[in-house]
């Protein structure tokens, strides 16, 4: 299979990072949604500091019309804006195999909505702080899972020759052979540890994990992954990771109960710049999966709407700020 | 029964609230932390706009010695800083009559550890805005509920005096043979809008009554009291009430589902400015209570302890800013 050439959509941390390794070993195209990132990134390079250091020649563009062939697609947007970006993309470009990498499930869909792709499903746990359009800080360079999307016909071995291509370009991956595991894995870690963090407005600190006294949050936490652990379970979904170890180490490394530099997870940081945050694509598919498996999950409805709720606060007081 | 002498602990809003009232039919004198307060209040005079439109002479001090001798005393402190106000007190003013009017239940327990003064169980739905330590403008002129705290030795006869002298100071009461009623209705309905509000960030708006689709914010506020209902229901309490009734009336003025000049319940404010909220006196005595009812409340569990997280966050940013 070859793989030569490699189109990123989207430029956030994920798909920028992405980016700036694939083109070390492949030719790399980019669709971005907003010109003036476009025009930093051509005239600057995309750059990468932190644990890799990088500047990469890309050809960034806004207009579909101006992307080269290709034999990869990796759809990094965030889930709220995958399908804007990706509708414009139906009829075209009828020979590449597609990745997602959005938090969430349901991300595959939307894309073989645009076209019959083989589709790659992933998860990734590399993370990074954008310190502008064309430069990403490189934080944590954990690894991505990548497993076939069975529905879209791939095979097997197409999935291994993308994990080729990440290892080549110096991204740690695992491949498997079903990645619903590991997605819902961190489908149960990202609703509870983004929805805490987006309404208590804490980073990831080892307060998420403090279960002491009876009204310490861990508790909480644990409660909810259990509901979302069940809602696996009713699905026939043996998972990778268990989302509270996943959780206990992740904030493990904290010094002190409360740690500003701590991680904050995405909805948080959405909702601190009042944007739309993820909340409908993680916390409202776990919802929407438990009512299809007949599982009653409170908790995990009340954090959702909390959450909906702490969004309309945010574009509020954003409007009149 | 000679009620002539009137102390006043505490000069928030509600405190202040009275103070002026009380001050129109009798002597009144305020027991206040700050020594900046007492000399703002001694020096202008304190102040009321809106509802009622008073300024009045009233004798403040942080000196519990300076306090003359009185005939009631009411306890208008935040619950959270009851019994630092209180405990001075101990061995003083024998002859009063007290009157507790906190947030939550169990103020009453607070008081009588230190006196065995008869003691009025209060809640009050008076609410204003302090615009400075001597001004407060008065915004909602609803009645505060009183009746025995039996425990106290208290007849209703006094309790009626107090009733009487709340009528004659120009402030609206309802009189009752047995106020838990009355205060368990606001205990849920306190629980659950102050708990949102504390986590979401919205003032009290119509999206806390909201159920036209499932992620509406309604159905959790109706669940959490629902949880809170039980709980009174297990304690032999018939409610005064519905919460959920008090809550769809309370944002019913409201144009839009988001009115940016809402009312701001307390807890919400509290977190703006950084400072403790009355939590543990609300939805940590329904947490215990159900506890003790051997009732299962998930729900509030869960908003207890994001509450108590949220605080964590709120404490540390005012640290840091």
């Amino acid at each position: 299979m070859k793989l030569e050439r490699v189109c990123v959509v989207g430029a956030g941390t994920i798909g920028s990072l992405c980016a700036v390794h694939m083109a070390q070993v492949a030719n790399v195209s980019l669709l971005v949604r907003r010109p003036e990132q476009a025009k930093a990134i051509n005239d600057n390079g995309l750059r990468v500091t932190g644990k890799s250091e990088l500047v990469s020649d890309v050809l960034a563009t806004t207009d579909p019309d101006e992307l080269p062939e290709c034999d990869l697609v990796i759809a990094a947007t965030k889930a709220t804006q995958l399908e804007a970006a990706i509708s414009p993309l139906e009829g075209r470009i009828a020979e590449a195999t597609f990745m997602t990498i959005q938090n969430g499930i349901g991300a595959e869909k939307v894309v073989s909505r645009y076209g019959s792709w083989p589709i790659v499903s992933s998860v990734t746990f590399m993370s990074g702080t954008r310190h502008s359009d064309h430069h990403i800080e490189y934080e944590l360079d954990t690894a991505t899972w990548m497993g076939p999307y069975h529905e879209s016909g791939i095979s097997q071995e197409v999935v291994q020759g993308v994990g080729d291509l990440f290892r080549r370009a110096g991204l740690k991956v695992e491949v498997l052979e079903d990645l619903r595991p590991a997605q819902w894995s961190k489908l149960i870690f990202n609703c509870v540890v983004n929805g805490v963090a987006a309404v208590t407005d804490l980073p990831h600190v080892r307060l998420f994990a403090q279960r002491e006294s009876p009204g310490d949050l861990g508790h909480f936490v644990r409660d909810v992954m259990d509901e979302g652990k069940a809602v696996a379970a009713a699905r026939g979904i043996e998972l990778f990771e268990d989302p509270w170890e996943m959780n206990v180490q992740a904030v493990s490394h904290g010094q002190t109960d409360y740690d500003e530099y701590a991680h904050v997870p995405s909805m948080l940081a959405d909702i601190r710049s009042g944007q739309a945050t993820e909340v409908d694509f993680i916390l409202g598919s776990l919802v929407s999966e438990a009512g299809e498996a007949g599982v009653d999950v409170p908790l995990s409805w009340g954090l959702y709407r909390l959450v909906k709720a702490r969004e309309v606060a945010a574009a509020k007081q954003r409007e009149s700020a």
